[in-house]
């Protein structure tokens, strides 16, 4: 028979994209076929508030492969194409792309849909089921566009979310000489990816150049001729209300997977409302793949579903899905590590594994090291604070977060730790690289990991 | 009986200092007695070209630890104390301080004497057994003292030895203004620490800043009036001699480990020149420890014996023999990473493992990124090459090499990996911490392992 063989990828995101690109890279004559619902091909989404700030200079440099690419490597990309059915039986799905309806066979189906903005309970952001002027979510380069039109020197911004998208918003705003609040439902900012006593480390900084409430919900907005004027802050304690003069307000509380073509096809849909998948980034149904925000995976050290919302987890379950789908075998750790990192305001911050609210069955220390980048002699260290967690009996590394210099390529340093299930009491021996105008005798993450070290032997 | 522990330490450099440090934190209540036969108190020998440069604003900022330091901590140091001869059977050292002798017991001895400048054979470099004025080593901080009194703007310096610290001290001399010229013996400068592939990265930047002499030798120097004005380099080539205006000369050909006293002693020296010592610091004779430069050490790929010449190493040999002598129980992994890191001319590099030609009895593949530190998208991202070498059969990591953007941080991770005995196939895989001003999706630490990855499956 020996029929070339047909991968439809559906989405055009990090994951779908490279899924596309690892299918091609597998197998030379694969029929691939991509549908974005979007009219971008491949592009990062992740770079939106830097293309926002003017950091990167234009929107289309967020494009990472164009069309053209798209039509070099022999992949047929359909763009403004939404997938409307999946017909698992017979293999086909049905896609709109304008007035056309078109029918795609497939061999490999690869659920690329990413995900949707969740959005808080906010009264009057809505009028004819639209979001009023000045208004926005980010999600996609229209939507940072439409952002840009609202920027402007001097004129008063809110962000919606202090997670890792609000405060690069915040970040960016301000850079660009906006007065800029961020209203935070919690009482700790990046409360996903930071313990309290990590994020507290931020805060200082923060706040020396936002207004921040925390605790606090934005629960209604006003306008002045149908464009944003005010938004209303409840704070959660004491029920106190504030009107925040705001001319542009964006909306970073998270996202939802996006599910419902999957549901259709009777992909099984897991307890967090991402998509099962395995470690080659099979779906429950045959022949059909699913890669990115749209799904959810275990969580590496809890073993515990989490969503999958970081694109550089996208991007590995896409190059799974493209391999696997195409016929080769790739398989992907038993977990995510979750390593993530970001900047604001000259900070960089990163953290590898759960964080310690998250652990579960397994009680642990953590050790901390506090200090400067280079020897105490040489001038120029900068700070860095770096945490790290460990089950209490046996000091497995369970997770790591760092706020200060160099914080993601010390966490990338632990993340290969936890990978390689390593212990305190063998990482803290590491030989790291010392040299007076880089790196002290004994780096962070070794100190870190004595401090830990210390506690265990301390309880025993 | 319940008597006090004595324990003595000789040399009070990075290990001795640390040693004496660790042993009192094991033991508080041990005698400690540490003989040093120079007149400073534990400082950072490698510091010693910044505090010529002016980095270092002092050279007494180097002293880590002064002797109000060791008298607080109730370790009794003898600074100017020469250590002329240990009685094994007796377990007394005997110790010249100014016209007195000492005796002093031990129960456990370190043995911390460092090592001492290999110098080549140079013709006229010596007037009645001392250099001429001009003529330099860098070890102590006299000796950099020295050195700055003919540090001069506009003057003429040569360097012999293009290793680390030759290349230190060329970038220091050179940022003091002075016209520099770097001698090496071999066709390759870095050659301990990097392959010629990756030497040759930093090879440009090094030109284009000093005159550099590859395959040649300083034959003989030439003085005027007591001082040097000329040496004569030869190239081992074309046996070409070039006679190179010179005001100051300062050799750095390596040193070779000071082992006269533990000769005497009865420690076994190994085939390296350096005394033999186990994982616990543990010399062959009975209460006698080793550590830093003056020790070999298995290297932790190769399983053979090296000398010990990183001041990162000598600190974590004296935390081991410090525990251990005090009675605690610290061993060390088995064998040592040589993880090494420095800059010179504004450029980072950073090696773990063997060179590639000290690889022997297995076959190994290396692959190569070189790219930036930023995803493509986002504007300046600094040049990074990552090579990284593992076993052609199965994978295994064994070495990598960095030149640029966090080489060094980037080496510590392939330094746990190294650590934790991981393969290429696994350590692609990791999670790295990805945002678009910090680092991108794939950094280059698992793009260099993709590489191998590449190539070893390739062969299959």
């Amino acid at each position: 028979m020996n029929k070339e063989k047909n991968i439809v990828v559906i989405g055009c995101g990090a994951a779908g994209g490279t899924a596309a690109q690892f299918a091609r890279k597998t197998d030379r004559k694969a029929m691939i076929t991509v549908f974005e619902k979007g009219k971008y091909p491949q592009y990062s989404k992740c770079g939106l508030p830097y293309a926002i700030s003017g950091d990167i200079p234009s929107f289309t440099n967020l494009i990472e492969f164009s069309e053209e690419w798209f039509k070099k490597v022999g992949i047929t990309l359909h763009l403004n194409a939404d997938v409307e059915k999946i017909d698992t039986k017979k293999q086909v799905v049905t896609v709109k792309k304008g007035n056309q309806m078109l029918e795609q066979p497939y061999d490999s189906l690869i659920i690329a849909t990413g995900s949707i903005p969740w959005l808080p309970n906010i009264k009057d952001i809505h009028e004819n089921d639209k979001l009023i002027q000045g208004v926005h979510i980010l999600r996609t380069i229209d939507d940072a566009k439409q952002i840009s039109l609202f920027v402007e020197k001097g004129k008063k911004a809110t962000i919606i979310g202090a997670g890792l998208i609000g405060l690069e918003m915040a970040d960016c705003l301000h850079k660009k000489g906006m007065d800029v609040t961020v209203v935070e439902a919690l009482p700790s900012i990046l409360a996903n990816t930071l313990d309290v006593d990590m994020a507290e480390l931020v805060l200082k900084n923060l706040t020396s150049n936002v207004t921040l409430h925390l605790n606090s919900l934005a629960i209604k907005v006003e306008n002045k001729n149908g464009r944003i004027n005010k938004v209303v802050v409840k704070n959660n304690e004491d029920g106190e209300e504030k009107r925040v003069d705001t001319d542009l307000l964006v909306i970073a509380t998270g996202c939802k997977p996006d599910v419902t073509l999957a549901k259709t096809a009777g992909c099984v849909i897991g307890k967090t409302g991402g998509i099962v998948v395995n470690d080659k980034s099979e779906t429950t149904v045959k022949n059909i793949y699913a890669a990115g925000d749209c799904t959810e995976y275990k969580d590496f050290v809890t073993k515990q579903p989490v969503l999958i919302g970081l694109g550089s987890i996208g991007v590995r379950q896409g190059i799974a899905a493209g391999v696997n789908a195409a016929g080769g075998s790739y398989s992907l750790p038993d977990g995510v590590l979750q390593t993530c990192t970001s900047e604001f305001f000259g900070l960089e911050i990163a953290a590898v594994g759960p964080i310690t609210s998250h652990i579960q069955n397994q009680s642990f220390v953590s050790g901390k090291f506090n200090g400067l980048s280079l020897p105490e002699y040489y001038p120029g260290g900068k700070p860095i604070t770096l945490k790290v967690v460990a089950n209490q009996e046996n000091g497995k590394i369970l997770a790591a977060q760092a706020v200060g210099h160099n914080a993601a390529q010390r966490i990338n340093t632990l993340a290969c730790a936890i990978l390689a299930g390593m212990y305190v009491e063998t990482f803290r021996k590491l030989e790291t690289a010392y040299a007076p105008p880089v790196a002290p005798t004994l780096d962070a993450v070794t100190l870190a990991c004595d401090a830990v070290s210390l506690k265990i032997s301390r309880r025993k």
